[in-house]
C-alpha cells in the first residue's frame, strides 16, 4: 500500500477551492465595510528540524526511514488544523509550532511501538488524522512528532450480522463510505469535514455528523475501540451496552489523544438508504422555527437531517447563493405571512418510497405555517454541504475574518444563549455579520451553531479573533457546553474547567497521569497546563 | 417529611408474597427432583453496634440524633441487596455482615458533610438506595455505615419546556412516576426492582428497564447529575450532548458508589402513553426467534417492550402460570407449525391509537411464522412484571435455589454464548431447569438473561450456587459483558478486569484514588480489593 501524500497535505483541502463571485464580493463589501486592504505576508516556513539522532534511530528501527519525514512540505502539512487562527498563521501572521518529524507507522501494533518509544525518549506526540481540527487540537507543542494515522487506512472486519464494521483509525471517512457500500452499508457520519477527517479522529474528537438526528452522534455508533498508550494497550467494548461499571468507551472518546492514540474503532453501520429525499421550507422567525424542531425532536419524528437557520443565516444563504432572486423571494414569502425567513432544512434517507413517505408525512405534518421552497433548495444545500472550508479560504483571500464556533443547552435556555452568544460577538467584532443555525436536535435541547464574517482587522487580526472568541466562550460558560462538536483542543481547555469543575479537571489529570506519566501525548490539549 | 422507616426494611418486599400453588410444586418435584429436605435455619441477627462514640456524635451532629440508627431491625434491614446469597444469609446460611448504624442525611448538603466526616473518620459508607442489589453491591465491610438516601425523596424541578425533571437520588421509582404524572409525563423506566428501587440506584448501576426498547437505558436518560464525594461536589451536564472531553456522566453513571454518593439526577422524561397495548407471540425455536428480534432492532421498530422466551423459560412459564392447559395448547401450535415454542411479549405505548397503530404494524409485519397468542397473555405478563422476586422467596422457601444472572454480546456471538453459559450452569448445577429470555435488543446486539432453578443443596447451599456462578462467569468472560444491567457489585469485581483489562481497572482506581483518597465509599464494590 503506497501512502498518498499528495492526500495528505493541506493543499488536497484547497484543490477545488472555490473564487467568490463579482456579485458575493460587491455584497459583502456593503454589508460588512470590507476593503481590500489586508493583504497576506509571507506564508509558513518551517525552521530546522531537531530531531534528535538518537530518536531518529528508534523511531527509523519501527517504521522504517521512509516513514520518518523530516522534509518542509510534510511537516508544513501537519502544522495546526484549520481553525481561522491555524490558517492565518500559515499565511504568516501570528506563531504556530512546526513538528519537528512526521512519523507513519504501519499498523496498530507500530502505534504502541511508537507510543512507547517516545515515552521513553520523553519525545512528545501529536496524533494527526485528517488535521481538521478548529480549535487547536493537532497543535503542535515544541519540539513535538507527528504521528499521522494515515497509514492505518484497512476496513479491517465486516460483521454483517451484527451490523458492525471494525475500521483502522487512520480511514478517512469517504474511504470508509466506500469501502462499506461494496457490502450495502453505510455508516451515516457526515460531519463538515467529512471528506478530510478520519475514523479515529471522529472517536477522538466525539464528532457529531451533519445527519445526527437519524444516524446519531459518532458516540452512539463506537461498539468498541482500541486505543495504544505508554502504558499499553486499552481495549474496550465487548456488548453493545453494559451495566459492567462506568462505560470506559465513553472516557476514550473525546478524549482528543491526550490519553493514548485510538488504533482501531469498531462501528454500528447500516444499510445503506436507496432513496433519499431533501427539502427547504421557510419558517417565520427563530422562535417559531427553533419551537417546530422542538417539536419534532420531543415527538421523535425528526428528519435525519433537520437543520434550521436564523434570519441572518437565511439571509446570508440567499444572497451568496445569488441564482435567487432575493427581492422576488422575500415578496413571495411576505404573501404567505412569513416576515423574517428562517431557512429549514430537512433530510430523509430511507430503505424504499414507502418508509420515506411515512416519515416524511411526520415531520411534514408538524410544519404548520413554513413555507415549502422545495426540493431545489435542500438539493442545493446537500450537494454544497461539505464547501464550508473552501468558502471561508475565498473569503479570507479577500480580507475577511470567519469563523465558527458552537455551543449546545436545554431547550429552556436556547434563547437566552442564543442571545447572549450574538451579543457577545457583536460587541467585541462591531460591524459584523453573525449567523447561527440549530443543525443537531435532542429530546431535551439542541446546538447552537455560530458563523462570523467581518473585515479582518489590518493591525491585530488574530487579536481580533481571540477577542470575540473569548467573549463567545464566556457568554457560554455556565449556560451551555464549550463545545457540541468541534471538541476542547487548545482553544477550550481554559473553558472545560469552568464545564466540569476542579474536580472533573483533576479526575481526567488523573486518568491522563495514569496512562500517559511522561506526560508526552498531545500536551496541551482537553487539559489546560 | 416522616420517614416510612416501615417501607425501608425487608418486610415491606416479602408484604404481599405469594405462595406457590399445589400444582407448581406437584410440578416442580417432577421436574427437578426436588423434595422437602431442607429447613431454614435461625433467621440472621444483628451483634451489638460497634459505632465509636466520637463518630456517632459527629454524625449526630449534621442529620440529628433520629437519623443515627443502631437497632437491629434497621440495621438488618440494610443488610446486604437481594441476591440468592444474601437471602440465604437472611435465614441464617452463610457469613454476611451487618452495617453498624444507619444514617439518613436529609439533602445533598448532608450528604457531602456525611461523607466528608466519615472520610475524616475512616469510617466506610455503604450508600444505600432501594437496597434491590443481586451482586452484593450494597454489602456492607466490617465496620461500615449504610448512607441511607430515603430522605432525598423531592422531586427538585420540572422542566417542561426541556422535558428534564431533577429529582433526589432517593427518590423511589414508583414515587416518581407518580410526581411526574401529576405534569402528565413518564421516565418510563422498569425493571424488575421498580417497586423499591431509586432514581440514585439506577444511575449507580447503569441499570436499564424492561421498556428500554422504546425508552432507552437509564444512562440515556441522564442529562445531568450531581455527586458528593470526599474531595468535594461533581456536577456533569449542562446540554444533551457535548464534545467537551470525555463525557464524564458515563464515569459516574455504573461507579456504584465507589466513587462518591449521587445526590441529584436529572432525567429526560416524555408524555404519560395514553394508550398500550401488550400481546403474546409464539415463534417456533430460539434461533428463529432470536432473527425475529434481529431484525426488528435492525430495522428500528422494535416494539417498547421486546422480551423472546427460550424453549424452556416458555415451557416454565406455561406450567407456572397453571392456568394454561398446556397440552391442549401444545397441539394448537403443533397444528400451527410450532414444535419447540418461544414466547414472545410485545408491547407498545403511544400518544394515540393511531400512532399505536403504525407501530404495531411494523413489528407485527416482520413476525412471520409467529402465531398470536393475543393480548391476554401479554397483559398478564405485563402485571406480573414485577412479580419475579416474590415468586423467588416462594419458591426459596420450598427449598429450592433460584438465581438469575445476565449478560449481552454482538449478535453474531449471540448463540454461542448461549450455548455456554447454559452448558456452564447444567454442568455445575446437574438436574437443574435453566431458561434464558433477550428483554433488551440493540442493533448490534441484545442481551441475555438466565434463571436457575434446582433443588437447593442441603450439605453446602451457599457453595452449590457460588460453584455454578463462577461457571458461568468464566463462560460469558471474553465472548460477552459480565453484566448488562445487574452490575458489578463484589460478585463481578474479579471478572470486569478480564473485560476492562488490567490497566482499564488501574484507571478506575486512579479515578477512585482521586476522589476517595480514604478508600471509604462502597468498598470491594467495582474494584476488587
Amino acid at each position: 500500500m503506497a501512502i498518498r501524500t499528495d492526500q495528505l497535505l493541506r493543499s488536497a483541502w484547497t484543490a477545488d477551492q472555490v473564487e467568490l463571485p463579482p456579485h458575493t464580493l460587491r455584497w459583502l463589501r456593503q454589508e460588512t465595510g470590507l476593503t481590500d486592504a489586508w493583504t497576506p505576508t509571507k506564508p509558513l516556513t518551517a525552521p530546522p528540524s531537531e530531531l534528535p539522532d538518537k530518536a531518529r534511530e528508534v523511531l527509523t528501527g519501527i517504521v522504517g526511514a521512509e516513514h520518518v519525514l523530516t522534509d518542509e512540505a510534510s511537516r508544513l502539512g501537519r502544522t495546526g488544523g484549520l481553525s481561522y487562527l491555524d490558517l492565518l498563521a500559515h499565511k504568516g501572521v501570528g506563531e504556530i509550532s512546526v513538528p519537528d518529524a512526521v512519523v507513519l507507522p504501519a499498523d496498530p501494533s507500530e502505534v504502541a511501538a511508537v507510543v512507547q518509544a517516545c515515552a521513553e525518549l520523553g519525545l512528545t506526540i501529536v496524533p494527526f488524522g485528517g488535521g481538521t481540527s478548529v480549535v487547536g487540537g493537532v497543535q503542535a507543542a515544541n519540539r513535538a512528532i507527528v504521528l499521522d494515522l494515515a497509514r492505518l487506512d484497512r476496513l479491517v472486519l465486516v460483521d454483517e450480522v451484527s451490523r458492525l464494521a471494525v475500521f483502522q483509525a487512520g480511514v478517512r471517512a469517504p474511504d470508509a463510505e466506500k469501502a462499506l457500500a461494496e457490502y450495502g452499508l453505510t455508516l451515516g457520519h457526515v460531519p463538515q469535514s467529512f471528506e478530510r477527517a478520519t475514523i479515529g479522529g471522529f472517536a477522538a474528537t466525539r464528532s457529531a455528523g451533519q445527519a445526527s438526528s437519524g444516524y446519531g452522534r459518532f458516540e452512539d455508533m463506537v461498539e468498541g475501540i482500541r486505543v495504544a498508550t505508554p502504558r499499553g494497550e486499552l481495549r474496550f467494548g465487548v456488548a453493545p451496552a453494559s451495566a459492567a461499571g462506568p462505560d470506559l468507551r465513553h472516557l476514550v472518546i473525546g478524549s482528543e489523544g491526550a490519553f493514548g492514540v485510538i488504533t482501531e474503532v469498531t462501528v454500528r453501520v447500516r444499510p445503506l438508504p436507496k432513496v433519499r429525499r431533501y427539502e427547504g421550507f421557510v419558517v417565520d422567525g427563530w422562535e417559531r422555527g427553533a419551537e417546530i424542531v422542538r417539536r419534532l425532536a420531543q415527538d421523535r419524528v425528526l428528519a435525519d437531517v433537520t437543520r434550521l437557520s436564523d434570519v441572518d443565516e437565511t439571509r446570508v444563504s440567499f444572497a451568496l447563493a445569488g441564482g435567487l432572486k432575493a427581492a422576488g423571494l422575500r415578496a413571495y414569502l411576505r404573501a404567505r405571512g412569513i416576515r423574517r425567513p428562517c431557512m429549514l432544512i430537512v433530510g430523509w434517507e430511507a430503505q424504499d418510497q414507502r418508509e420515506l413517505a411515512t416519515r416524511r408525512a411526520a415531520t411534514i405534518s408538524r410544519l404548520r405555517g413554513a413555507v415549502r421552497l422545495g426540493r431545489v433548495l435542500g438539493e442545493a444545500w446537500r450537494h454544497g454541504r461539505f464547501n464550508g472550508p473552501r468558502q471561508r479560504d475565498a473569503l479570507m483571500n479577500v480580507g475577511v475574518c470567519v469563523e465558527t464556533l458552537e455551543t449546545a443547552t436545554h431547550w429552556s435556555q436556547l434563547d437566552e444563549l442564543y442571545d447572549k452568544v450574538r451579543l457577545a460577538l457583536t460587541d467585541s467584532l462591531g460591524r459584523a455579520i453573525v449567523m447561527c443555525h440549530i443543525s443537531h436536535a435532542y429530546e431535551t435541547g439542541a446546538s447552537l451553531y455560530f458563523t462570523v464574517i467581518t473585515p479582518r482587522s489590518v493591525d491585530d487580526p488574530a487579536g481580533q479573533w481571540l477577542r470575540a472568541k473569548a467573549a463567545a466562550c464566556e457568554a457560554i460558560s455556565g449556560l451551555g457546553t464549550i463545545s457540541h462538536h468541534h471538541a476542547v483542543g487548545v482553544d477550550h481547555a481554559p473553558y472545560l474547567t469552568a464545564e466540569i469543575g476542579d474536580l472533573g479537571t483533576e479526575v481526567l489529570a488523573a486518568v491522563k497521569n495514569t496512562l500517559d506519566p511522561a506526560g508526552i501525548l498531545n500536551p496541551g490539549k482537553l487539559i489546560a497546563p
